[in-house]
């Protein structure tokens, strides 16, 4: 469930105008700024900005940056782009982060559904005249190579059909290849990037029920170099993505100083999906909602922004 | 150019009725079958079917396989799917071909473009269930696997640009792979498998700039694993697809016995697209008219029905 609250009737027209007014003269009207967007679903923001470019004969999103400044900028410049569009624009910093940005790459890769990502890496030809996996694959090199190219190219089969004598072999393969420290891991990687969802769900539930644990506690035992951080990331991700989610939003309000490029892309990126859930797991672990923690974190314009799209009203 | 002569206008329904008329009684009317199918574009064809099945509560094709024997049978039933649903049947038939089909993998990777190979890769899964991706690295390993993944899962960007330090630096890498016999081809799969076509060819062009020949001849003269053999064609298919397919067509008639199986495949995977171009390119290699050579070599409702495709009335 999304945490997004937008009407389901509205003017486009009316919306453009507003907004043109609020960047007129003298400083910005960010608090109309945030009540329209923040309430606007994607098909609505795309009417908004077309509609906008006609009246005025200029692209919304290029106003927006110019009239608002630092983090608020940013989450309204992120929510603003079509989601694949988006996606590959973080996939293209993630890159440019190099390990810091390799498990925003996975997470685009395995949490997106097959026809997102191919929508991704379209939008990515489009905006950087490259290929997704050309950029990475030209930034890595070795096992995480293998892996992340594999993930970013994967198209996977989408279907429930589950393979339980698969599941048994892949999963002894999986254990195999976490307990060696080095060497081969060519056949956890074939397994990763290219089985259906479903079927490494059954592959990591019988994991669990031969080892005694989740594949994903064995593997960050010794999460200790990129390619196994960037497995577990994946695993995570595929496992159950709303549980790694509020591990990320979490990770991101804890630490001193706020992470906010984190907290922004969650947001925007699952505020229109599920973000509602996210926050509920987010509560049941923390004993705290989700806004009330990121309320105490954050501030000004971006705070406001932020918290209207997590459904709060401000 | 093709080689295929279609009518502007036809009617679905006169010819669906003309072919049930075909089956009906003792023995097919085969001369029938062909003056229509043979003389039907892709759009056509799918109308045909589509009101067939509507007029007389059977699947078409599934009826054209019990009307029709052998090579015919063969060459209707892949003359009747649609591209793309053709690609992947026969993508799953060269995997089970095992080392004899990986040159077939290639040619479907590397002579699609980006967005036909996505839809072949659609078209698998709805078909087998799985990725294409998925069988193609469950049946190789190593550095074959590398290659054959990474080709199949290319989403190649599809614009102009040419980087010329770029492949300045990228021929002098393919050179040292090449001349390397064992060892890490890594850097060799990363750039044929990611970088746009436009770019490679660039690339070769350098090659040949810098070595006094094309890289295609000096893979060749050590083709001697599936590794380099898989290399070799998916770098001559990206440099001059309509060479290579000549080369495949030379090939298949003058073996021994013909090879039907690839004559088939490039008269109907090309009777729409640019046969017409690979026949001149046949006349201007072998001096002998690509007609005329088939005619020689195969017999029968299967020799009439593709030299229809081949433009030829028969």
């Amino acid at each position: 469930m999304a945490t997004l609250i937008a009407p389901i009737t509205f003017s486009p027209g009316a919306d453009a105008e507003a907004l043109h007014k609020a960047f007129k003269g003298w400083g910005t009207d960010e608090k109309t700024v945030i009540a329209i967007l923040g309430h606007r679903n994607v098909y609505q923001r795309q009417q908004i900005r077309k509609l906008y470019e006609e009246m005025y004969q200029e692209d919304l999103i290029k106003r927006l940056e110019s009239e608002l400044t630092g983090d608020f900028e940013r989450s309204v410049y992120r929510w603003m782009l079509e989601p694949a569009d988006r996606d590959a624009v973080l996939a293209n910093v993630a890159i440019k982060d190099g390990s810091k940005g390799y498990h925003v790459i996975v997470e685009i890769a395995c949490v997106l559904s097959s026809e997102e990502l191919l929508a991704a890496r379209r939008a990515y030809h489009h905006r950087y005249k490259r290929s997704l996996e050309e950029d990475v694959a030209t930034n890595t090199s070795g096992d995480l190579r293998q892996l992340l190219v594999g993930l970013v190219t994967s198209y996977r089969y989408g279907g429930d059909e589950i393979n339980a004598r698969l599941a048994k072999t892949e999963s002894d393969i999986l254990h195999s290849s976490i307990k060696e420290k080095k060497g081969n891991h060519e056949e956890a990687i074939r397994i990763l990037t290219t089985r259906s969802k479903t079927q490494l769900l059954a592959t990591f539930n019988r994991y669990r029920d031969d080892h005694g644990a989740s594949i994903t506690k064995k593997l960050l035992d010794d999460a200790s170099d990129d390619f196994r951080k960037a497995l577990h990331t994946a695993i995570r991700c595929i496992n159950d993505h709303k549980k790694y989610y509020e591990k990320v939003l979490r990770n991101a309000i804890k630490r001193v100083g706020t992470d906010e490029d984190a907290l922004t892309r969650v947001v925007v990126s699952r505020a229109e999906k599920d973000l509602r859930n996210i926050a509920e797991i987010y509560y049941k672990r923390n004993s705290v909602h989700l806004e009330d923690a990121v309320a105490k974190e954050i501030s000004g314009d971006y705070k406001k922004f932020i918290l209207t799209l997590l459904g709060k009203d401000v």
